[in-house]
């Protein structure tokens, strides 16, 4: 009964907050991404926020995002959130970089849900984490391009000086599979120069993809630099939004529900599955294909 | 008078090819790629064609298609030739060795036209260089997953030992312009190691951004291997192709005339043109846009 009790009262709270009527603190919350990258968002998701459910898109027939423009990155971002809507979704997460420095605010105003991307949650704790008010920030061509890390920070302190660094090759990298390796150390190495050369004390991982060579970076960089995870710091806000807007699920997850996270995909979901599988806590059997153009 | 003359002797020609009735030999050639490495192929058309008009597309919204599923392709593929079908041309390259090898069969069923795609005019030249019947190809994921340079390969000769490695570095690594650089030779060398240690006398540069890399690849790998460039033996067989059908184009570019070779892409035409003209022999001053999804 509780249950019951919590969902009909995080109704009311949703419909204050402009959400459609049939949604529940016990709906999903969609996440998408232009491919894998994302995962490692939802990742974070589940280890913080265990009782939420999860439907996550990868936009794995357009990917990747970063080298593409504004316009086709809001079209393809429409698109998705049309299909997210169609699963009952409470909020939706920006589980990608480029997407969120270039279409958060088109997605914000189609959605009649909460929306949160990566980068605010991942700027304010660079903010934070700063003594010597130097920040890096390593991310796809677009995302650096779009200065959306620059202009978060400098609304919250318009001292810090912010260093960005485009690395097209690390996504490649990481989806070959070269992660210990020389190559990519060398590779790393490259794009940090600049940065560490001007003694930045944070250093933010502003891809999706990033996280995963979190580890690696710690190798070449030191101990000295704080690394900033969006992905967690993303986790963790979006908790608190859900609490305050009465949209937490308080369910928590057991072994007879069937799908607690769904997967869709634009193309070729074998990939996509073999992916998911090496980096969540959970096993992922299927990962659906989404026609999204028609959406 | 006699330019007139050869048109509508031509025009005969293309009906009894089964080509619309409005193309005619002065009609441009339709060539296309997932992005920017076709510019080899339409290079080489320059080059060895000089006579010949281009409108080229380049699907650099949804580039690239190295990892992209056959279905996904075609779909693609489709709605290229659909926009290139809007432009009067009397025939089509593909020129892209994935959409090659995914999807020309159904490239040919729609077109109408003749078209060619890279992958057989390299197949068969590697046929005639191999000595030793050893024939490696580098490529993307999905090229070399279709098998189709073989398949190719082994209707000419069954006894040709074709050695396949992906190599989904590459087209990054030229697409960040580290094309001399240590970084670039590592890679290479890894992806090389096992068809070296084969003893292929051969090797097919197998996705069309790898000629750019071609000087690099035969520092490394010394002058007893023969390389083969699918995008010149494509141009050639092109010329062969146009002229058996009665579709070479005699006029002679001349400086008046406005448009020789017109660019479109489905993202981003900024990038496009200034790698356009870092590889092609004349300026590009301009890629319009178009919507392709509604093709």
């Amino acid at each position: 009964m509780s249950e019951i009790v919590s969902d009909a009262s995080n109704v009311a709270a949703c419909v204050s907050n402009t959400v459609a009527e049939n949604v529940t603190a016990s709906s999903p919350i969609g996440v998408f991404d232009s491919g894998l990258g994302g995962l490692t968002v939802a990742r974070e998701i589940m280890r913080n926020l265990p009782n939420e459910r999860i439907v996550y898109f990868g936009d794995t027939a357009r990917v990747p995002y970063g080298n593409k423009s504004k316009n086709t990155i809001v079209r393809y971002s429409r698109q998705i959130v049309r299909f997210l809507k169609t699963q009952n979704i409470k909020a939706i997460v920006i589980a990608c970089n480029t997407a969120t420095a270039l279409a958060i605010d088109e997605v914000r105003e189609m959605a009649g849900i909460p929306v949160i991307g990566v980068i605010e949650p991942g700027a304010k704790m660079a903010v934070k984490a700063t003594a010597n008010k130097k920040v890096g920030v390593i991310a796809t061509r677009a995302t650096i391009h779009a200065m959306e890390y620059t202009n978060v920070i400098h609304r919250i302190d318009p001292e810090v000086k912010v260093l960005g660094q485009a690395c097209p090759m690390l996504v490649p990298l990481v989806e070959e599979g070269w992660i210990h390796d020389r190559i990519t150390d060398e590779v790393i190495l490259r794009y940090l120069d600049d940065l560490l050369e001007h003694g930045v004390d944070t250093l933010i991982l502003g891809c999706t993809h990033y996280p995963l060579l979190r580890s690696e970076i710690r190798k070449l960089i030191g101990d000295k630099i704080t690394l900033i995870n969006p992905a967690y710091e993303t986790a963790i806000e979006l908790g608190q939004m859900l609490e305050e807007k009465g949209l937490s699920n308080t369910t928590p997850r057991n072994l007879s529900e069937p799908h607690p996270y769904r997967f869709y995909v634009s193309d070729d979901a074998g990939r996509f599955t073999d992916f998911a599988n090496s980096i969540l806590p959970v096993d992922v059997k299927t990962a659906r294909i989404v026609p999204i153009e028609e959406y």
